[in-house]
């Protein structure tokens, strides 16, 4: 696979002047947890919040990946880590466009998420665990797959009969049980916040480059 | 592959919005044309001027998408497909994203090149054709691709043992012989310039859903 004939380019923008001009340190919100358990609405609800602010921003998550990018890739073990490592690699060139990414997945294998937490550069990989305890979103069901799963009619369901493997330490762990969807959101914002995210980074900065 | 178990999901902030606050229509500039053409010094030359003027880009080409996210690719026909396809599904995700996408690939089949622009709302796909002529590309021969090829050390390369259909009516096509880069480059950005890209469409505007 592996062909010699290929050199890097070099291009005269980099990372560096597109986040710049963004007034933003890029990064991955890479947000993890149980289906229904808020991953999608609590990412809209921060990428508004953002907007609001005039930071840039892109979400991807695996509802609309799946018709597309990934639309040839099915749901076997194998296809579900392909489909991971390419949404990872997307993030990744989107970071490197200076933009700040939020991916909404289950996600639920801890392997899969340190490597894309590998594919990019120190800083710029920030977990985000929606921790909603199962029987909420049991409950919740909102695309009736939890009875499905139940009812035998999908197969390695996460949480029902394959495994969720939480982050033992996400940069962002969420406690959605008894949590608006905007008190969960600024927790994610004043994350960023602190952590220098939101405002401008010296054009050429390690901070940027990593 | 299909699973009726995906639905789609609407977020507050789209393209529209996106693209308002960056202040440009975004597209995609397919740069075609030989190996050695000057489809990478181009883009990057155009590039570079869009900064200069704080417009929001990013680049893909070839050799640094190879790498990564084509990265379980090899050479072979079908595998050159699916690695127009996914440059393409990411380029729809980047201008989705507001932003200006370059990417400069050989892309040699007529048919490839039509499958991206129609992942493409109206308007979005503007395809930019170096027309170099293949003895300039063959004297250049900046990775001495062409004295492999012509050894027989590389099979099926383009202009060789491989067609190039050249566009039928490119957007943009630039007779890469005997003009500078910088002129080159000057004419992708005319054209921008004259077809309203590169200042602020109204937010909601038909002119940005296509």
């Amino acid at each position: 696979m592996k062909n010699e004939n290929i050199v890097w380019h070099n291009h005269a923008v980099d990372k560096s002047i597109r986040a710049y001009m963004k007034k933003q340190r890029p990064c991955l919100l890479w947000f993890t947890g149980l289906s229904g358990s808020g991953k999608s609405t609590i990412a809209g609800a921060v990428e508004s919040m953002l907007a609001e602010r005039l930071q840039h921003t892109y979400l991807m998550d695996g509802d609309n990946v799946r018709h597309r990018l990934c639309g040839d890739l099915g749901f076997s073990e194998e296809d579900r880590i392909e489909n991971i490592r390419r949404v990872g690699e997307v993030a990744h060139l989107m970071v490197d466009a200076g933009l700040i990414v939020l991916t909404a997945f289950i996600s639920p294998f801890k392997s899969n998420r340190e490597m894309v937490r590998q594919m990019l550069s120190g800083g710029e990989f920030i977990e985000v665990h929606i921790d909603t305890p199962i029987d909420v979103c049991e409950t919740r069901d909102p695309k009736g797959l939890y009875k499905k799963a139940r009812a035998g009619e999908i197969k390695d369901f996460t949480g029902i009969d394959s495994p969720y493997e939480a982050p033992d330490a996400a940069e962002i762990c969420i406690k959605n049980d008894n949590i608006s969807i905007q008190d969960a959101a600024q927790q994610v914002i004043d994350y960023l916040d602190q952590h220098g995210y939101l405002k401008p980074v010296k054009e050429g900065s390690d901070a940027i480059i990593g």
